[in-house]
């Protein structure tokens, strides 16, 4: 364990946010390392080493294909009890059903799912909103491994730019207990998950027995103030100047607490 | 609603985090908002309109004297039984107990309450990290009104700095399903506490139907990024530049899902 750690997060400057702005509708197929760095070189930013990209899963899910039109969804049994006991759409159901490991609550409205990538959260990530008129009919699903979407889009821009650069796939879950969304973090390439403080000391060198801070949630969380939720406008921002812990990279997927030591499913 | 804000949040150029440098060791019966602005004046940090103050809840209830000396608890009948469950100190879980409205989880190394302030986390938010040698016995309980603690920051401020300011009030808590704790917020003052995006559209038109996006919970989860979890070395954080939603102010406290409508306990 660096020393320097020993009371709190390294010294810096303070961290800075901001959108990509620019970046086109993104279409199946799409070359989305391609749109964001062209995006960015004509917006004049540059991306610099150490830069962490944070790229919503919406646009991720869209360049990958991972499009399922409704018309060809037939909905099983459970489809239809659950759609029933939700009021949902029967077809929608049965697209989450199917991109999911199990069903953790169901009831009036609402549908969590441990969706097939390990993440707990509302319809399996699945949702209908930005997708284009054309195709109304279409939903979109989380990646069928945002890791694996993370590391290959840093790879393309660390090719492209030259930059050492970290790449964070974002979501917005809701929470157990409190109203609202937040950013969160569902792939990771370039950076430790969390930060590890156990055995770390405070000001008075007492331990800190529990403190594991989830420093890709923060970072998608605080990347969401400026991306919003509602448009693809801006898909992609940029978090310069966070100062990472020394850790071993690790990837979105380490995050997920095993269902045998969840206390709520 | 208004137009600007039918797709995406407001235009913005970004966001700028950093941590206030230089504040001493609280105590007790200390000046918090006179600490804070002393301490930005003497680093050369102005605080301006729009400027929001995040500030470590630790350093706020140890300021508002919201310590219990161990010595002085006397476990009863429940804390013993907990205590025994959970592998923790009888008096800390009186402690928590007498701070809680209900124990949602007791479970090996792990007791999850809703504390009396309404925010459900493992041990009530208490804690006895950061405090001094000479209060080794000693434990820090949350503020008892987090809300009604940033709104006397704020008019403190205000009226020290002539900056219009907003306080919101960190904790980092952990979550189900995910490893790690982020921070989060429990007292706000002078922003609303989520951004109602329920009957915006996106860019094809089609209706939002359950964004509601928590700002004060991202806002306080990107100061951690800078303050961090082990250290009164940095308790208090300034997020510049984020554009609020036009929304009424509203207490941290309204993000609290009412139990009865609570998948989860």
């Amino acid at each position: 364990m660096n020393d320097s750690f020993s009371c709190g997060p390294p010294e810096q400057e303070g961290i800075h946010i901001f959108a990509i702005p620019g970046i086109p509708l993104v279409q199946p197929g799409d070359d989305l390392a391609a749109l964001i760095v062209e995006a960015a070189g004509s917006a004049g930013l540059s991306l610099v080493d150490g830069d962490i990209v944070v790229v919503a899963q919406k646009v991720v899910s869209k360049a990958e294909g991972r499009l399922v039109r409704l018309a060809d969804v037939m909905p099983g049994a459970e489809a239809l009890r659950l759609a029933e006991e939700t009021g949902k759409d029967a077809r929608v159901v049965q697209a989450v059903l199917d991109d999911s490991n199990a069903v953790v609550r169901a009831r009036g409205g609402v549908l969590i799912v441990e969706q097939s990538g390990g993440w707990v959260c509302a319809h399996g990530g699945l949702d209908h909103s930005n997708v284009a008129p054309e195709e109304e009919e279409t939903v979109a699903l989380l990646p069928a491994d945002a890791d694996a979407s993370a590391a290959a889009l840093r790879a393309s821009i660390e090719e492209m730019t030259g930059a050492a650069v970290a790449v964070l796939i974002s979501d917005s879950h809701g929470r157990p207990w409190k109203m609202g969304t937040v950013g969160v973090c569902i792939g990771c390439a370039g950076l430790p998950a969390l930060w590890d403080q156990r055995g770390l000391t405070d000001l008075f060198g007492y331990e800190l027995v529990a403190s594991e801070e989830c420093i890709i949630d923060e970072l998608c969380a605080a990347a969401t103030l400026v991306m919003g939720q509602s448009s693809e406008g801006r898909p992609a921002a940029v978090v310069r100047g966070y100062r990472r812990p020394a850790a071993e990279d690790a990837p979105a997927r380490s995050i997920q607490r095993p269902a045998e030591k969840d206390l709520f499913r």
